[in-house]
């Protein structure tokens, strides 16, 4: 009786899981085509062919679904980049292969290239953790001399924007060639480093790790 | 009776003109709240406090209110942008002016700050005439040696990202003090000068022009 009771336990928690999945994946495609601000949970229980009332079994709230996409889909990448921060010695490479990867990463799953432009655009993008890592990075390359140490705050707020608006080039064709290496490029001279060495640095080798 | 006439006629056209306005007006208001994208017409007639139907007396869809918005909104300040090109000789300065005159205009009248940065946000931002402009000036700039030659049409894309975000940074105070010049400085990074130099242009005397 009590084994019994254990496999229906079992079964409805597989079903239960199952029905998170769903509503997260529908969440991330509903919050990639209008942002985070805009989808409603009606939507978001409509893509995942869920009724409206068993959100709520799974999610106290919107806010609660949003932060829940951010950790299962989007901040799984934050490992790949402690990665390269561990390989790479030089700090401005460490920030330019940061942004090479996260752009391949776009190439690779537009939809989550387009979460995170419509969540990085609604509010605050330092709520996004591949953003704080870029924070991070372009603290330590002005602390370290590889790039000026004017106006810090300035060049993460800039690079921020810079780096959205190069990821939706990427995605809708407006940036055709080698859109992962032009960002680095561009985001180094936000950094402060002159056009050419900006090139030189973008180009380097990457260290080898895989896209998740 | 031909006189009568025309006062009715004259009476009705001024009723028009009004719900024009309220109905712009109001567009303005939701765009700068959810973007255009999101803003449904409903919500716009609601905001104006007009019915529905009546819409569709004055626009013939929301691209067409949208497109209305940007020229008697937005547009606006083109006129004073291009006196700015007309006083300036510095290339590179005339771009940072501009920046520090759409900055300033953001601080002034917020809502039009918001509009520009989802209605940038959403899709192409060269479809915005202030943009538009900057992407002139930042290719003069690099024609005339004042700026790095490489990837131009790059640095038009990062730019503007960069300044959307510096402009959300303006609005929601996390860039507090002296955004207007902060943000020019580091457009001229982008552009590719070293960045004492972006700061010494960045704060240049602006050319005495009235903020519309």
């Amino acid at each position: 009786m009590q084994q019994a009771g254990q496999l229906n336990k079992g079964r409805g928690q597989r079903r239960k899981d199952e029905t998170r999945q769903k509503l997260l994946q529908a969440a991330l495609a509903v919050m990639a085509r209008k942002g985070p601000e805009a989808a409603t949970i009606q939507e978001i229980t409509d893509e995942a062919d869920v009724g409206f009332g068993s959100f709520y079994n799974h999610f106290e709230s919107k806010e609660a679904i949003v932060a829940a996409v951010m950790e299962t889909h989007i901040e799984r990448i934050g490992g790949a980049l402690d990665e390269i921060a561990a390989h790479v010695s030089d700090p401005a490479e460490v920030l330019s292969a940061s942004i090479r990867f996260t752009l391949r990463k776009v190439e690779k799953d537009p939809q989550w290239g387009w979460f995170l432009i419509r969540a990085g655009l609604g509010g605050d993008p330092l709520s996004i953790g591949v953003v704080r890592r870029m924070a991070r990075d372009i603290a330590a390359a002005a602390k370290a001399g590889r790039g000026s140490k004017l106006d810090v705050d300035g060049v993460v707020t800039a690079t921020s924007g810079a780096m959205l608006a190069c990821i939706a080039a990427s995605l809708t064709g407006r940036m055709k060639r080698a859109a992962p290496e032009r960002s680095a490029a561009l985001a180094l001279r936000l950094l402060g480093l002159p056009p050419a060495e900006a090139e030189e640095v973008a180009r380097r080798r990457l260290p080898r790790i895989d896209v998740p």
